[in-house]
């Protein structure tokens, strides 16, 4: 399960020297998965928290540890920074380190605004440095999968996205639930659906007075009959991960919480025969076919991008996740937030 | 399991004479449901189908079937009528029948319009004759048992109401999936919340050019911290009926498809300490407890319906879903429909 | 959903007259499903219960009824007997019948013991008369589908057969659940497997004190690497209907509870590579491709085998489900009573 | 999740020096979790295979590594050695290391035979060291909890446990599945069943010719009306922990897979009513209630089981998995490879 060369601590010519700022929830995970990942070396770790810093020094020995973002950007070893600290702050050190001459992973969402998103672009086209946004669900064998899917034809125009994703959650106060689980949604539908959504409708509800919203519901509209909605709750007594997805030849369930069978292609649908100017029920024909659940790569998501990060920033290619992805998400959440003040009215995109 | 008195068609003197209009998919379940009601007989059976009517025949022998309702009315014997036809005929076959001094329960949803479901409930209340209409999982035990949840307090303040109501189903060409799965959901709503929802915002989309929309998201506000979200949909590549119920002191799970367990309950939620100003989320403690599956009574709901239906009739008491239930839901579609039509915009009721 | 045609009351040169014995738990479904064969016509419905009776005549009007097997096959009009009476009635019915000159189709099991099955087997013959077991599951859709998948040979080499059908049922006091649920298995086994077994090794427990056994579990031995086991409890919590077959190719799980997807192909195993004499688990290597549950002829199973039953009447031709395949259920049941009374000691068949 | 403290690499008086013998699938996880263990301080790891070795080193700085089994024992540092090895060597690593006066602990199964498992406890005894085995399952929160129900008596008098413990596994080529999979729920039944069994019956097959059996049913008979059964197979499409625990008040479904509600009990079962010498199944009644998931303790049952083994180090006190608990089991195994080779008879403990 662990490669064992890619924790050979050495550090060649091409080797990549990986600074992390932030080691609260997902910090430890960018650490552990760069520090297996072959070319890369995770060299500095920053968190305010004096706990957090010993014990990612106790896991990692060797590794330099400071509360200050900056001393980090000034190590000399460090070529790139994974950003894994509240979305707040995200701008500001992922410019600082793009304007230090750092390639930067960030944490998802990119941004607070799609303002701020636009400038890191530009900052890192100045700079001539890989700016990537971590939309890890992207990197999942399951979603890769149901890509392929899509684009092999297999499942014929896709009609909707439907997600569910809801759990009694780590209720946050600086975001609030469409930052926090809609992204995810917001990022496979950016990777899966063929074209840009054109408007949102969306609306929210906060249970706990004076908290960020904790319940959303969004439906992104985008040209023809196509359509997503994305259903995000904090306060659930089950955790579901269940997505549907409507092509006009199969439908796939994908659930992320099935251990083994997490993409299931149903060779159902309807089928519309005779004349369709009469618009009658009795030419819409219902087809049930078999139903397949396909194997697909099961390494962990994280892992393959941290490569894929890594081979970015050697070869200067354009990440599968970069500032563009992370910015038409962020607009989408922009967007979102203003329906929900709006109660619920569409608004373009 | 079949009642073998209920079957015996006597009619003494409070014996209920029940005419049933329209034996398509719904009609034979009515039929056969006040065929075993005590103090009720099927008298007659109206279709335009003349194969439905053989079939009524034979299943029923002694049953006089007709293809104008109007012979039906006409039929003294009749005292009650049941309405089961496509919900375009609703209003003018309820009016008929009320004008002609009968009873009268309607299939789901009561009327096309709030204009016709307020004229039905006049028509009612001039002739003196019950007016209900057929919400049936009202009379399930397990939407029963949950109201049970609810009123005792178990629950806590409801904050909200999440379905999901999705299947390969059939498209209808005469109403929307709005109107005809959506109404399942707003009629167990308006049985189990404690207070009329205040407005709607409801988007869809129609995947076949010329036909109702096959997709709808319904958010319902209510007043407070209050919500409700419906998911419906007749393209979907498994049927989901999936009902999450959020309270401030316990959740409910209630899924109709669960041949055992259709209802459990997490004692789960969270918890506010400390002081409240400070709006942190330190102060948000999470409660896991056990979950349970309480038993509920488990006869077939149509049978707990016609029963209800005949003492109404017999005793001039009010329904449990009487014509103002049936107008409160058609008046919440009405809006949901408009919403649809202005992109999510928000409809007060 | 029901065949109007085959409800028509009428009685030409080929239409068989059926008489049932035993209007309990399992005859009125004998009774509906022959009532809506072609060619066939429901005669005369036997019970020894006069409420049985009443219920009969008012589903069905026009039938005979009576107390007394005697006069049913004295009825001329009857030429088939479908007998639905507690096991230790069915060789003296069927014998009765068979001698009477009737077709017969038994519920299963077909005897109490191997030496009655050899019996009526003997006399079926001496009257040129159809005998046939009602092993219903071997005209379910996903039974037959299931061997085709043996036949067609995408499951390979069938190693072994491993079901558990468990619930908490009715205590019988007449028969052990060996021969009230064990059975289904072995009919299935029957039809499904490319041999007969050569021995039985079986445990029991009767947790009531003086009725018969409520949990068993046999062994079934086949020649070469094939094995079967069957695990049965009435006392169980939850109803499981759970069977695994494993083939050297692939390997099928069929949940008969399963509303959509009872079959599910995975395209896993083991494979063996390299120098077997050595015989180290370095050469097994395992095969993880992917699942596929495919569709089957979802009529039901008791349609169809009624069906069956009457072209074999008119035709002569062998039942599927032949008096031999009875008895050699039967004889593997006895076997498996006296293994379990011999606490596991293997019983050659 | 993982206790800072506890890493803490310092040796006090009461420091514990553990020394783990085997390096492959589980003794990583030993090193782990004794690693934040209070009171313990892994010493020394021992791996015959050199990059297992560098593995080991490379995880844990500061851990000395060794290919001999001796340099361990003579390490002064070893207080208490832990043993992952192939079963064949279990008992000539431990008896070493308990005549070299150290604490063992020993991956179950204890030994290779019963006449083995006596001697260690013997050898133990007359060193006065702990013998502990390691029956994992014992120190989970979930078996713990159902100990709790049983003792509690909410689940009345145990009439029988029943597991089927499958998947498409490791075939190994030294032992069995019946030492492999059987042996964790000798170890469960061991801990739950108030009384010791009295005999066993099992059959099993091997399906790769020349390698132990992969498939293997037990049946394990106790005093009066008490049964154990187990189903395990290495070569199954899908992986199942799936245990029925009937008891004469309540029923417990145990799955280890389920990952929130691993354990249910259900309020079900039958009551005898009525003239019990009459035996007739009017008599029964079936009794269906709520059906419960308790919370039980989620902390990692090694992290407990390497807490409770320093506690008993270091006070003297009985393990809860001592040498005869280890023993008990060893001694069933023992047996029913005695039953296999007997085709399944009995053979009494």
């Amino acid at each position: 399960m662990i490669p064992i060369a890619g924790q050979r601590i050495r550090k060649g010519l091409d080797m990549i020297g990986i600074g992390v700022i932030g080691y609260g929830y997902w910090g430890p995970n960018l650490v552990r998965n760069f520090a297996t990942t072959p070319d890369a070396r995770v060299v500095a770790v920053c968190d305010l928290d004096r706990q957090r810093r010993d014990l990612a020094a106790l896991r990692h020995p060797g590794i330099e540890t400071t509360d200050n973002p900056r001393t980090l950007l000034e190590n000399r070893a460090v070529d790139a920074v994974a950003i894994a600290t509240p979305v707040a702050s995200h701008f500001e050190l992922a410019l600082q380190a793009l304007k230090a001459g750092r390639h930067v992973l960030v944490e998802k969402p990119l941004t607070q605004s799609s303002e701020q998103g636009r400038r890191l672009i530009e900052a890192a086209e100045r700079a001539g440095k890989t700016l990537m946004v971590d939309h890890t669900f992207i990197y999942t064998g399951a979603v890769r999968k149901i890509r392929e899917l899509i684009e092999g034809g297999e499942i014929g125009e896709v009609l909707y996205y439907d997600s569910t994703r809801v759990n009694l959650g780590l209720f946050q106060s600086d975001v609030s639930v469409l930052w926090d689980l809609a992204v995810h949604d917001l990022a496979i539908m950016d990777y899966l659906m063929p074209e840009e959504p054109r408007a949102v409708s969306a609306t929210a509800i906060a249970h706990v007075h004076g908290q960020p919203e904790n319940t959303a519901y969004l439906t992104v509209f985008y040209s023809g009959n196509r359509i997503a909605h994305v259903n995000v709750n904090w306060l659930a007594p089950v955790k579901l991960r269940q997505t549907l997805i409507g092509g006009d030849k199969k439908m796939i369930v994908y659930d992320d919480l099935e251990p083994s069978e997490k993409i299931k292609i149903y060779d159902k649908g309807i089928e519309l025969n005779g004349d369709l100017e009469a618009q009658r029920n009795i030419f819409i024909n219902y087809r049930t076919g078999e139903m397949r659940a396909p194997t697909f790569d099961r390494a962990e998501a994280l892992a393959v991008e941290a490569k894929h990060f890594v081979e970015c920033v050697q070869t200067g290619k354009t990440p599968l996740t970069d500032g563009r992805a992370g910015l038409r998400v962020v607009r989408i959440l922009e967007a979102a937030a203003g329906s929900i003040a709006a109660h619920g009215q569409m608004v373009e995109l």
